[in-house]
């Protein structure tokens, strides 16, 4: 199936139908997302995986008791980094010499993309962050389709109820967006018929000559 | 090829060799961009394509003079709507009954989504098209790679530059990113033979019982 198909079988899932997602197809997704595209290759963000109902139920609510939550197989919770810290970059510097099987000094522009971003202000460091979770979130939500999963992206929840409730400020993390995924539940959505809008082409792209 | 293995494939493409791209993979490129995942379908960017060798020539200085501007096949200028108004909210709502066939008057929920927009600031609303523009991004990068077409994300240019050159302001849109799409030069290019280095996946990935 080619990623066009697969965007147009995709629908933001209103009801799911509680199956779980076959494990070899939830690797592939995260191995995909693990895979973005991010600036530098910092990857500033976290993604965490939620299988268990209980926690699940508990975040229901703070996600306007929106169905899929629960109904989901499993739930990521893209999280963006509150702030670049020299020891966050660093510890990226170390990973990239252990992978490449270099030393960290000879990576010299790393050093320099660490200083010009330890410049910046932690807003700026932050909204970037965010920026690079999002691209992050579309490769996982083009990754569900490709394998037929089914994916809910949710924006509408209490960041700060679901930062408390999972720890995630003394992770030095802040939620930014959800993905349910699982499978649709085709009797009980009234979404699943609806044709998929999206902007036509002639206003989405602009051709400059 | 699976996704996976097209980003393994894909890299951030230092040096390009001026290649065309065939224009059916411009075409499934594009149209996968314009089937991204966005909130409430409201897709607030717009995708500048440049084919124009004379006009990546007055890009390439605003762009730390990287050779991909002007050795690429097309630049892709990621930009999202500065703000959200209520023209471009109703232009929205027209287009989904447009296309579902629909009145506008019978979509309800799209105009409490649209009330809620117009009640934040303009500054909320920009930082949210920001990070819609960037899913829409990541969508393109997964699409460019699945097509053997290589993409270079560029974020280090002078963002008001561009702006300026493209009469973007005008237009109600901010530069955000850049996507070079082209062929590699694998003779030139440095990073071609570098082990892509992500983050591990103990590391990037939270498993919450």
């Amino acid at each position: 199936m080619s990623l066009i198909e697969a965007l147009n079988w995709r629908y933001a899932t209103k009801r799911m139908n509680g199956n779980k997602i076959d494990p070899a197809k939830l690797e592939n997704i995260l191995e995909a997302t693990r895979l973005s595209v991010s600036a530098v290759g910092l990857q500033p963000y976290n993604i965490i995986v939620i299988e268990s109902p209980e926690l699940r139920e508990k975040i229901k609510p703070i996600a306007f008791n929106q169905p899929q939550i629960t109904e989901a197989s499993h739930l990521l919770v893209f999280a963006a980094w509150d702030k670049i810290t020299e020891a966050r970059f660093d510890e990226f510097i170390q990973d990239v010499a252990d992978q490449r099987g270099v030393t960290v000094e000879s990576l010299n522009g790393f050093q320099n993309y660490k200083k010009n971003m330890l410049s910046r202000t932690d807003e700026e460091n932050y909204h970037s962050a965010v920026s690079q979770t999002h691209i992050a979130f579309g490769t996982a939500v083009a990754a569900a389709a490709l394998e037929h999963v089914d994916a809910t992206p949710m924006g509408g929840f209490n960041h700060e109820a679901l930062d408390e409730l999972l720890g995630l400020k003394e992770k030095g993390l802040k939620s930014e967006i959800l993905l349910a995924l699982g499978h649709r539940d085709e009797s009980q959505d009234w979404l699943v018929g609806q044709k998929k809008v999206r902007r036509p082409k002639e206003k989405l792209f602009v051709e400059l000559a």
